[in-house]
């Protein structure tokens, strides 16, 4: 990509999607992530590239739930590694969780790669790479199922910013509690998910990480209450209206945005 | 990707992504080439992944409009070679329209690797390849402004699948026809052509042939009242209509769709 003028109208969005072709440059994010990347562009466009006000309450309760767990474990891909090292760290020191790398297309150089950027952004110690996946999460093939014992096999409140629907659902037949970042409301992975925030992973996690702040100190039941009155379909279904109706408003102001890169 | 069994859901959408990371593979699709791609995706998921009533409306257009034109050009860019060279070829002889290879991200080797493409597909010639893209659009840069001077500069109607904001405005500028295919539309380019069809170019070139295929024959008079009396601003806001109206009953519906493949 050509250099983005710094009052380019879409720079943000610009700078994040050159950060994700990196990652694949690099060798850690998978083609396949690109085109999600590509999907999460087109979502978080709709919603307004800003958190909508439903995907706030999700935070919070999410916040609540990683507070309110005795192991939780924030699930580190490549887009989420090209994305927001940074904040995944910050999260998981704020609510004294695991970082472990868990990838859709999983290879030792990748795991390697994913597991040296997360240190260079801070992280302790990463689990999932190589022989630490040596557990395996029932009903998944092949090396999707592979997590580590200590991490994500253990826990009892997953956060899994860019899930896919298979992974989730096997997660929560596991009895887990699963938090979920994922901009499209209808995905089997925000239907699967205990709480889906719907919203970019760079909103997302420093956004959870300042609740969590707030809400830190609370006695458990309290933070359990916060978790047990979210109620994610209902949720979601305010995502989705707020959805519909900012583009009902778009259509009927006619307004020319600029969303479109060359594909060319 | 993994094996795509034959019943799954989204089987078809799964193929198109497949043929596009191919095309990386091979070197003449652009990495930027699959974020595009999944940016179509998810529009292409909130019109339901079939041709929306406004679209046809818009394909007709498009045929008359290519049927009535004095040179007829087909811009095709990585993305459309992955995905439709086929049905490229197919749409140019029943319109009588040249191919030229039109690319964002310029470099030799890819246009002959999307000519070889195109020839495979059955194209006899294929515009804008080397030497061939001696001419210039106004008012663009770098290597973006190069056309054929026997294809996009001296055409008339001009049908870009797949294109940018900033290259169908230069050509609105020279006074041509555009005719988009867009699944985004918000987009510059849907705002900027003279008909944008909101459709997936797998759809849409195959329905502007069979548009085609009726509408010859008809006398340049009744072709051009055709496009003069689409309103392409107005067919916009009914596809917007359309994707709001469609979020809306499925927020209510709850139905959980698949979409979600991972991004790890």
């Amino acid at each position: 990509m050509e250099w983005i003028p710094p009052n380019h109208p879409r720079r943000t969005s610009l700078l994040m999607r050159e950060k994700v072709v990196e990652g694949v440059r690099e060798g850690y994010v998978a083609l396949q992530g690109l085109i999600a990347h590509g999907r999460g562009e087109c979502f978080d466009y709709l919603i307004g590239e800003e958190t909508p006000p439903p995907a706030l309450e999700a935070e919070r309760a999410a916040a609540a739930a990683l507070l309110s767990a005795q192991l939780p474990v924030i699930s580190v891909n490549g887009n989420v590694a090209a994305l927001a090292p940074e904040a995944v760290v910050e999260l998981a020191r704020i609510v004294g969780a695991r970082i472990e790398v868990n990838l859709f297309y999983r290879t030792p150089e990748r795991e390697r790669q994913i597991e040296a950027v997360l240190k260079r952004a801070g992280a302790a110690e990463v689990l999932g790479v190589g022989e630490d996946a040596a557990c395996t999460i029932p009903e998944l093939f092949s090396e999707r199922r592979r997590v580590s014992c200590r991490g994500i096999y253990a826990a009892d409140v997953v956060l899994v910013p860019l899930e896919d629907g298979d992974r989730t659902e096997a997660l929560r037949r596991m009895g887990k509690t699963v938090v979920a970042v994922d901009l499209n409301p209808l995905s089997r992975t925000s239907r699967a998910a205990s709480i889906t925030i719907v919203d970019n992973v760079v909103r997302a996690l420093p956004n959870i990480a300042k609740f969590a702040a707030e809400l830190k100190g609370l006695p458990r039941e309290e933070l359990l209450s916060i978790v047990k009155n979210f109620d994610n379909d209902a949720n979601l279904r305010k995502v989705l209206e707020h959805i519909a109706r900012r583009l009902a408003e778009l259509s009927q102001r006619g307004v020319a945005l600029q969303f479109d890169v060359g594909s060319g």
